[in-house]
């Protein structure tokens, strides 16, 4: 049975990037060798992160000032490599949940941090509105996609400094003014590809600015010289994410993806705020529409409903460890119908509870 | 046309191994959920990483003082952690090339680096045989392979501080005493798997020794807590990885690896001491088994030599463009065939020319 696949990350993908991903293991380009075995210094692999690079730069509309790396680690690695390239004496954090903390842990070797709001207060089922952002920061770091607890930033606000975005679960899945921010990162395994590869997309005139020396790896520098190659790259996923990405183009953009995921959002809110047995955790202007998180009204329905959804053929459907309850991560590639799939479980529970 | 592949990395890998990963990119050890979108916590996952993990310290025999990561950002990012988290104030480091110059640079954040002997004065020709180890050094690093170079360490020094080995290029090759390292990292992209993976096999009583306040993602000890996934983990690579271990494992281990590159190094290597039309680089004792690297006598014959070589459907043949001339890298999953066809060219050319 096909499954319908609501996992948070590593997610779905579209069908036609696993065929072609399976194909370019036999065969790479016409060039007779897998892709998880020719050189990365290969022309036929160079013209790949390449593309990978420009579709990026292409889809957000990003102007000049921007370079598009695939670098590794995961956000996690960013959450240090940005205060290494960015902090001179101070950076305003925004607190909206887990990941935004532990970005703001890696600050504490580089200089003065400080959170100018946070929601810990109703567990970051909201995102804080009302807050300044200090002049003197060197940047304003926000979490734009909260994955666990299933918030999401509808309006950036406006700032005196650059804006730092971890975009990690909601990237290509919204139009945005992308030339508002002055660093976007984002790890590839939601809405680009395999886990393995991160995405960066940095201001050029905002490096070289902290006086700091810089270890090579850590430097954004190295990695622009260098055409994102500096090092053997995480090869095969950025080929995935080249996949992705293009597939992303030939549905229509940024544009219609967000269609997409508005109709998806829209159709498992709205059953939400109907079905009596459901509740969304989220408050209404915050809701994200990549990660639908809700709880049972009545706990006493959990083993009947989990095996309901596990029977129509939906994974994935667990909360995070930290929150509990349900999540539904509607990534672009996740096609409407097991949203409908879905739907319909949680009707018949409301018929048979 | 089967091509053979000679890349020195991204490089050949067993064809079970392609059949294998291309059935996970379908259905994931039967979940229904391809392998490049099912969530790293999920119990399938977590139990590839788990073998991937047994099956290095099982196939070299490390003792239990070893804990093995798969980490992020290949050996160039180890050459930046290895000193975050092991060097209190000086570290010796033997000077066998690019890679162990690069590891070198590194170290400069954070105290004093002894270089205790280099092969720079003859193009890394050759390995370094007579140097002092300094007793007060926090370790001694070396490259065991040189894959730019072809020369490779056959006796491992007796060292008054732990060792630490960049063993990107003959990692699972040949039998060592492994228990003799204090730390061994390598890239995954020669005998491992693809790129985007790194083993590092540390030994835990070495750390947390430094006084040194380390960055999360930075401290092995972040990684050795959570099992190796304190983030997404580079998910597919690292299944390949337990792919391609699990065939070493089939194929006898590391003394069936060993058995097998010995007898295509030996192939080769009496080919080019015999053909009067080629040259080998490196020094008798010093040559690598991995790595074969070699010019023609007379450059006059190049183009036509790499159209025979290219005839033949060999790839990957042309040497680091450090270096020049030609290098063939004889990995684990190099078939011995592939190695004759190779041979079986540079005799066609003696017989034209």
């Amino acid at each position: 049975m096909k499954k319908h696949n609501f996992y948070a990350g590593p997610s779905i993908l579209p069908d036609e990037v696993y065929r072609q991903a399976k194909a370019a293991i036999d065969d790479f380009a016409g060039t007779g060798v897998s892709v998880l075995s020719v050189s990365h210094r290969s022309k036929e692999y160079v013209a790949v992160m390449e593309k990978a690079r420009a579709l990026a730069k292409e889809l957000m509309g990003l102007d000049d000032d921007f370079e598009v790396l695939y670098l590794q680690g995961g956000a996690s690695m960013q959450f240090l490599q940005i205060p290494y390239n960015l902090m001179r004496t101070k950076a305003a954090y925004l607190d909206t949940g887990t990941w935004a903390g532990k970005a703001i842990k890696e600050t504490r070797y580089f200089g003065q941090t400080e959170v100018v709001a946070s929601s810990a207060d109703r567990q970051y089922r909201y995102i804080p509105k009302d807050y300044d952002i200090p002049a003197d920061a060197d940047y304003f770091h926000i979490t734009t996609n909260n994955t666990i607890y299933g918030t999401q930033m509808h309006n950036i606000p406006e700032s005196p400094v650059p804006i730092v975005a971890d975009m990690s679960s909601d990237i290509f899945s919204r139009r945005m003014d992308f030339n508002r921010f002055g660093l976007i990162y984002a790890g590839a395994q939601k809405n680009m590809g395999p886990a393995g590869a991160t995405l960066v997309a940095v201001r050029k005139s905002l490096l070289g600015k902290t006086g700091r020396e810089i270890p090579t790896m850590m430097d954004y520098r190295t990695h622009i010289a260098k055409g994102s190659m500096f090092n053997t790259p995480p090869a095969f996923s950025v080929f995935v994410v080249m996949l992705t990405l293009e597939w992303v183009k030939r549905q229509g953009g940024i544009k219609a993806m967000e269609e997409r995921n508005e109709a998806k959002a829209r159709l498992l809110y709205d059953e939400l705020d109907r079905n009596p047995l459901f509740v969304p955790l989220v408050d209404k202007p915050d809701r994200s529409r990549m990660n639908v998180t809700f709880v049972l009204s009545d706990e006493g329905l959990q083993e009947r409903f989990d095996r309901m959804w596990q029977d129509a053929g939906i994974v994935g459907l667990k909360g995070h460890r930290s929150v509990g309850g349900y999540r539904a991560s509607l990534y672009n590639a996740l096609p409407i119908e097991s949203v409908r799939v879905l739907v319909d479980v949680m009707r018949e529970l409301e018929r048979k509870a």
